[in-house]
């Protein structure tokens, strides 16, 4: 079997980014990081890090690393069947893929339902969430895909409901005449990145056409409320995040219709019984804030 | 002088990542998208995209796509002179980097006090946006930098403030006897990715040297806010994100010293002029909402 303290030695190097940091969380000197590291890389006959500023996972790498993570997490389960039998309890990092909106709506309170787990969460949109899980890159992952990923498992966690909402300042000067072609190719809209397809989408069920529109490039979930509240532009926000701002007309709707997009939970089944908690309480949580 | 109808398409594949969407955005067919790039990488001598899904511009072609961009910012500034004389009025987009703290603060405010410019921003942590500007990707950086990038100007913003922050229930579980090293090892701590040093600067700062926490990786601003509100951990917030959270109570301070993070607005001095705007509405805003 391999040498996991030299495992060990690897994925704090990932995490991290660099030697001297990963030899603080191991509680070793970096020349003792550097050459587990060193083993670690003749054992295997490959490069496992990028030498850099950060330091970064080859392909082989970033493998290794993964399986460590599931050693971790089989690690737990195995405590939890023998009831801490001399094996001290340390917390297990588990790397999930999760969108934005997602986590600026539910997901975080699905983590804080959990006791003893440190999340490494990486973000994607819905649509390519599951690629993380494919490539073997995260343990789980909240994704809008219904293809399943081979050697995992998928459970439906209900829609985040979109809603199409402006500022009423930007409602009379851009879409005072309606929410038609023409305004919709005169008005600001905002887009989250190039995987952000929801407005186009949006406007294709509306209007049965699609639009280019003038467009604000805003990545992050919170800003995109924001620029909708400052009258930037207009866009596809998961309604939980602005109920309260349609409740008090900061906000205002284009149009009635909202979209809903269906996310799935999907994990790896090599660690199905070590994610169990984390499974339950995202499907739990999911349940009080998606649409059923 | 070059095409400029054939820079324009470059800038929309890279942009929206497809020639299909940049041929709806310029109100022309994918083909003549596909020839006027061709015609564009013959007269440059090199490839500008990397066809696939989505097409990514390589480095000469983000080169260019720069290019197009500062052109179109001159041309803005012109015709603020001309008095539209003949020009019909485009919105410019601007690349900006900004730190997703300032994003999630008072960025967009500072947007929203502008008229006819588009935005398209870039993600990236306050010790890095420079990278972006000294590397000609974009047009103008919220940095932490103090150091000039060549050919670009720079002016203090102020700085923001973060506070390390706890929900109370997190406090007493974790701090009940005091932020020492011992409590400090114990307790999960918030990260929002590797180049979030925060937390360690504060710790330093706290108690005069380094130790390993472990940790969630959070990578949000408003989800960083909603992790500690849901006591997942500890970490730093901006004061703005998290002033009405600690009036009522629901986050508490660790310790009462702040960690201040000074920000500039560095811009290239090649678009200067038609930035003149931006830059009014950036330094303005930030004098609300930052430490002076």
């Amino acid at each position: 079997m391999l040498d996991y303290d030299h495992l060990s030695a690897l994925a704090a190097v990932v995490r991290t980014g660099s030697f001297e940091k990963a030899a603080q969380q191991l509680g070793v000197t970096p020349s003792a990081v550097s050459q587990r590291l060193k083993l670690l890389e003749e054992r295997i006959g490959a490069a496992l890090v990028v030498r850099g500023q950060p330091n970064v996972a080859t392909p082989a790498g970033a493998r290794l690393c993964r399986h460590a993570e599931d050693v971790g997490l089989l690690e737990r389960a195995l405590r939890a069947d023998l009831g801490e039998l001399g094996l001290a309890a340390q917390p297990t990092t588990i790397r999930i893929a999760v969108n934005a909106d997602s986590l600026a709506t539910w997901f975080v309170e699905a983590m804080a339902a959990t006791e003893g787990v440190l999340y490494d969460l990486v973000l994607d949109d819905q649509d390519h969430s599951a690629d993380w899980l494919r490539r073997g890159e995260v343990a789980a992952a909240v994704t809008a895909s219904t293809g399943s990923v081979q050697g995992c498992g998928s459970r439906p966690l209900g829609a985040l409901r979109y809603v199409a909402t402006a500022s009423p300042e930007f409602m009379r000067r851009w879409f005072a005449d309606g929410v038609d072609e023409a305004a919709l190719r005169a008005a600001p809209c905002l887009r989250f990145n190039q995987k952000d397809e929801l407005q186009a989408r949006w406007i294709r069920n509306l209007i049965d056409r699609t639009v280019a529109t003038p467009t604000h490039w805003l990545p992050a979930s919170q800003a995109f409320v924001d620029g909708a509240l400052a009258g930037l532009g207009w866009g596809m926000n998961p309604e939980p995040l602005v109920r309260h701002h349609l409740a008090s007309g900061h906000l205002v709707l284009l149009a009635i219709s909202p979209l809903d997009v269906s996310l799935n939970w999907q994990w790896s089944r090599a660690v199905e019984a070590a994610l169990a908690d984390v499974t339950r309480a995202v499907t739990a949580t999911a349940r009080r804030f998606l649409v059923q």
